[in-house]
């Protein structure tokens, strides 16, 4: 069997240019980054806005289990089935970042024959917008301590500095560290501490931003640190927008690639779908909706994260109207939530998918109630018997949800055509009626109590006194009208990663709440978020290499 | 006055794709990075080597001053004369470092009518070359912690761990810190710093660099520390070469611009000219030198640092013969030698001038000591008087060295023509025998002696006891025939920066010595070398700004 990397190296890709010709974009509207990489121009974005909008279809998931659901994989496929089918499609999607590539995944582009190319690229720096994101974050942090250590004028704590350091790097050593150690001229001491650059501020701002304008007001808004006196400090005080604006000047413009099978792909932005909102750029969605009859786009994790921060933040933000949502799920990830191991995924046992289904049951009523109609993905597996595949089925046509094989990984836009025939069924015959799931008038443990209960199914929510004295804070100062971003483990609907399937009976702890303003959301932290991951026992890194013929080892 | 990014703005560039036919270069293999800027590929710098090459020509200059000598520009304007007069040429500079443009500087590449462009892209982020390098870096420095934290298989000592992190930045809150606080997953405890990516042995080991297996060889020998039984660990050992030479793989290949009046400019590699050699890629240098009859290439810093680097490292190990050397200085800068501080600057003072003349004079004699014939370069500013020219022209006269009035900062090309036609007589006429200042044979102490005194003029050379110490464990670990690079102030022949001009009857401290085993040379530290450098009072940062028509404030 051929490794991704395989395949992608195979693959027969046109040059971009001729990728934009099929969309309608000429050649100036493109900045080449190689042959088969471009960046299409903000011009190209503003003249576009008079058009009429296609179709835009979210595809989320179940709680992701170590045995993988394929939601990449099913996205790129269902782009490609949809032009199997006649339709004119895009698939957008996000950047991966290069921490975990050389941590535990070696690579992120979809799977199998539903990928997105130049996959070597795309894993590696691709047009440097993580690199730009990482140049800025690290500005920020610079201008903060050298203004500390300049006599600070503006008299911000040390000990109140909210704004972290970022590296595109899995590296656990740099999680919390001293900085400014030293003779007088490195500085003033304090302790300060790294994320992974998609967890930065500067990554959600890059993704929700409507353009140059709007970029530049949310960097400006920022807020860094707090005074002695506990009053907000923002980036635009410390006279850093022109500079941060400057250093993403490119990463702001919208990336074009391709499929396997050259359906167009617009790659940009991925911020975090804990700490951030966890999707792809607004511009990248709002540019592929004026190009394309359906634009296939993703949310990070399951549903009761990633689609619900897609539909709560991003699409009230960006005023978009999702018109269809596909829920991908697996016999193996079922049957793992339902209590069997990944050693045992390959056995048949019916008790456990039963079980396990209980978790596709509620991502499924998480969707619906966002009013957008839905259709699940059952996304096929080697080891898959018809016995299982049946109850699926049977079970989600009993919930009267939609419900398809998908053979996209193993046949490309072929195995997606069956899906793509249903979404198309769908936005056609059921008029979805979006609308978020809260006000935004609400109270903020109100937003967040609703959240819980609703998306969830928690009894209710606690909230440490740090928490507490937080959201008085951020009520004092102007921002109770914020949307939330949950952070919170993706592996179950609760705050314990352990309690797979649908557990009852639960509450979720609130431990903290930050504020990105500049991101216009509130970050509400439940139980141990990692925003920056660690290297595994043998990292990927350890086994790629680059070969003399220019083959790549490792990347899969 | 029009500044340099307005007059860069308003230059009318040629499509990159037409300044490599002009070369003799398909577009196969260029990779575009947007219209004006393009990667050379590996295939064509494999394929030039069977072709002729070049003739070589270093600008180098006087000990640098706050008051500015111009070294840059008079690369460019230089290359720019060349072409005025018939000659086929090409630039070869470094890349500049995001750290001093958003610090000091607010960019680089050259000034008024001699500079390269696009120097917006330039100034950012370029091709990405550097973002590479700071990536890998900082996997490195996670796969040493984390090998740590795993378990530790190869007993690395961690108090004798050398490598160190890297930002594109200058921060000096990350000189020194500590890493790895917090809980027992974080990792082992440890003090560690960042240098400026620049500084990263991984730079120097890029500049170096034959090619992709010579880089792949030189990334596995480097020593990251040692033992507890103080032996050395090296990248190999820890399986990290493989993923360093790929995150490389495009920063590898030679970038391709152009100037103001479109002479061909390759920008590749930009290392530190202390703790690194400060020259641009020997990939650069070679390719550029199969393209063109004349190519101009610089060094960092003052000919004691730059070109005695770049002659002893750089060239001995590319097998490179430099045919000329271009040193710069200008009256302003020769006063500021002579004693005269820079308010003071524009005022005639015939007798600070004298004795600021004297630093030029030792630079000549040290490049006469490779064996290169060597033309000063006047580069001349509005506030110069003719006697003050005079003076410095007849004395050259009288010293036997050519001198030649540079006005390529304000008439571009046509200022650099006297120039460009003295550098070919001299190249044409005068047959150069360039060999290297000592032999690699010598005791590692007679190599730092030899440079000391005959370079820098000075008595001798004290060897602190930890500099001793290390001394001996690079004897006993076989690394005694490695080239010295010095790491000294840039400001003084001596190691002390207030002794400007010609110091005489003083001493060099060699505070301590690193192992660039990858690089190829032992670094030796003198005085107080600065790896990370810090922000000013009033960043540079803070009055940049990018306006809504694209028109960009600050980058000067």
């Amino acid at each position: 069997m051929k490794t991704d990397v395989q395949i992608a190296q195979e693959a027969t890709m046109l040059p971009i240019l001729e990728i934009a010709k099929t969309l309608g974009i000429s050649e100036d509207d493109v900045e080449l980054y190689g042959k088969y990489k471009g960046k299409l121009s903000l011009d190209l974005c503003k003249r576009l806005e008079e058009k009429e909008d296609g179709k835009l279809i979210l595809v989320t998931a179940i709680n992701p289990t170590s045995a993988g659901e394929g939601k990449t994989t099913t996205n790129v496929g269902l782009s490609m089935g949809l032009n199997k089918i006649g339709k004119k499609a895009i698939t957008t999607l996000r950047e991966p970042s290069l921490g975990p590539c050389f941590g535990v995944k070696g690579g992120a582009a979809g799977g199998g024959y539903a990928q997105v190319v130049p996959m070597d690229d795309i894993n590696l720096h691709f047009t440097g917008d993580i690199h730009a994101i990482t140049t800025a974050n690290n500005l920020m942090a610079a201008l903060i301590d050298n203004h500390l250590h300049q006599g600070n004028k503006l008299s911000i704590d040390p000990k109140r500095i909210t704004w972290r350091r970022g590296l595109d790097m899995n590296d656990r050593a740099l999680r919390e560290i001293t900085v400014a150690l030293g003779p007088k001229g490195n500085g003033v001491t304090r302790v300060d501490g790294f994320d992974i650059s998609v967890a930065s501020e500067i990554m959600a701002i890059l993704c929700l931003a409507n353009g140059m304008d709007d970029l530049k007001e949310r960097l400006s808004r920022m807020i860094i640190g707090y005074t002695y006196a506990n009053e907000p400090v923002t980036a635009g005080e410390l006279e850093a927008t022109g500079a941060l604006a400057l250093l993403l000047r490119d990463a702001i413009k919208p990336n074009l690639v391709q499929t396997l099978e050259n359906t167009p792909a617009i790659i940009h932005g991925g911020p975090f779908a804990n700490i951030a909102h966890g999707c792809n750029s607004v511009m990248a969605t709002k540019t592929a909706l004026k190009l394309a009859d359906y634009v296939v786009t993703e949310a990070g994790f399951g549903a009761d994260l990633g689609a619900e921060k897609f539909f709560n933040i991003k699409c009230r933000y960006a005023g978009l109207n999702p018109s269809a949502v596909v829920i991908v799920a697996t016999v193996r990830a079922l049957k793992n939530h339902g209590g069997v191991p990944k050693a045992e995924l390959s056995e048949v046992n019916m008790k456990a998918l039963a079980n396990g289904f209980e978790n596709l049951e509620k991502q499924i009523e998480n969707v619906k109630k966002f009013g957008v109609p839905a259709v699940v993905a059952l996304n096929e597996f080697p080891t898959d018997t018809k016995e299982e595949l049946d109850f699926v089925e049977e079970r989600c046509k009993e919930l009267g949800v939609n419900v398809v094989l998908s053979q996209v990984w193993a046949k490309g836009g072929e195995g997606g055509a069956m899906l793509a025939e249903k979404v198309v069924d769908l936005v056609e015959e059921e008029k979805g009626d979006f609308k978020p799931l809260y006000d935004l008038d609400m109270p903020i443990r109100e937003k967040i109590e609703t959240i819980a209960k609703e998306i969830y199914g928690a009894d209710g929510v606690d909230f440490t006194s740090k928490a507490s004295k937080e959201i008085e804070k951020y009520e004092r100062i102007g921002l109770e009208k914020l949307p939330i971003c949950m952070a919170k483990t993706q592996y179950s609907l609760s705050d314990d990663p352990k309690l797979l399937g649908r557990p009852k009976g639960f509450r979720i702890t609130v431990s903290s709440v930050r504020a990105s303003v500049g991101a216009g959301f509130l970050v509400v932290l439940t139980g141990n978020v990692m925003t920056m991951p660690g290297l595994p026992k043998v990292p990927a890194a350890n086994k790629m290499d680059l070969l003399n013929n220019g083959e790549i080892i490792g990347l899969f």
